[in-house]
């Protein structure tokens, strides 16, 4: 068993980031053949061969392991929406379809095309996680910035409360973001996001 | 054990419904106390006080007692819409939303609050049974009823195609007409169906 010397006082080096990196890898790797709920934090330790005891010295619970794990997934769903919508010159209709779009293709890829992160992602999602609250509130903070940008350019209409307008537009994206709903929504996958992009764009207009 | 005659010959008296519909409610009775997908046949003959021969001359398998319990159960939820939607004097949005309003509290009702039926639904949703499809087809066409109905008044726009307006309108419904979804849904039912239903209402605006 190679087994890193941990550094006595509560500082943490990036030697330890190295090693919380490795235990998530090895995490992941383990999780998405066993599934998370099956998987022990001793199966784990096993598997990489590292003690539980060393591995609850990173991590304080299995759940924090997939916490680590589903913030990562999640934040490559919202950095490729940012980037898909935060480009120069294009408006906010645009910008809103690109959201939506953007949205289902990486989920699904990372959520069913591998299947890898989906037990995860779920449990994340039905629990509350920080994780799925952050990337929730992630989500929302896209729409209220589109939807804000065009009621500014004239684009949207403004007699809507803009609480209102944001929050039944995150609310109306559920079935995408959410990984327990996107998964009874992949039979759409094709022609739902376009057709719900329309109508919230319908429901924005002046 | 009591077992009436059946008539020999392939036509089936009013007799006969009536021990269909013993069988169904029994049935029912059972799947909500012991889950539908863990009851075999034999179960439920056992606790009926039928053979299982003799369910399986009213029933070809147990998914067609499924069916018949999910039809009945989704016709409930059906005609409390109708009644609620087809008042005399009441307009396309004021009818659109009763629709919203009528199908998220029947739902949860039928589904959760009892937890008696979400079993069933949910197998029929997820297995796509006719049952299902039934009910969604009826859905979808209170909406194309009171879309078109809008249109005609003028309270509502004509410029997208009928089929497109209805089709995504039946897709945003979708987390409350499709008990799989309307399970992640419980935690909005208070505010969502009216946001859910002014969205879509902006979007048929003129």
């Amino acid at each position: 068993m190679n087994q890193p010397s941990i550094p006595s006082s509560g500082l943490r080096g990036p030697a330890d980031h190295d090693i919380r990196d490795q235990i998530i890898a090895a995490a992941n790797e383990h999780f998405s053949q066993y599934g998370y709920a099956k998987t022990t934090v001793s199966d784990l330790a096993k598997a990489i061969g590292f003690s539980k005891a060393y591995i609850y010295k990173f991590f304080d619970s299995k759940q924090a392991i997939g916490e680590a794990i589903c913030t990562h997934c999640l934040a490559e769903i919202t950095s490729a929406v940012e980037q898909a919508i935060n480009v120069e010159g294009i408006s906010p209709t645009e910008r809103f379809r690109r959201l939506v779009k953007t949205l289902v293709s990486t989920g699904v890829n990372l959520f069913f095309n591998e299947r890898k992160l989906y037990d995860i992602a779920a449990f994340s999602a039905s629990e509350h996680w920080l994780s799925s609250q952050v990337y929730d509130a992630k989500i929302k903070s896209f729409v209220l910035q589109i939807v804000r940008e065009g009621r500014e350019a004239g684009e949207f209409e403004r007699k809507t409360p803009l609480d209102e307008t944001v929050e039944s537009i995150h609310f109306a994206l559920r079935p995408f973001v959410n990984p327990l709903l996107l998964q009874y929504s992949l039979d759409f996958v094709e022609e739902a996001p376009a057709l719900t992009a329309n109508l919230i764009l319908r429901s924005l207009m002046p």
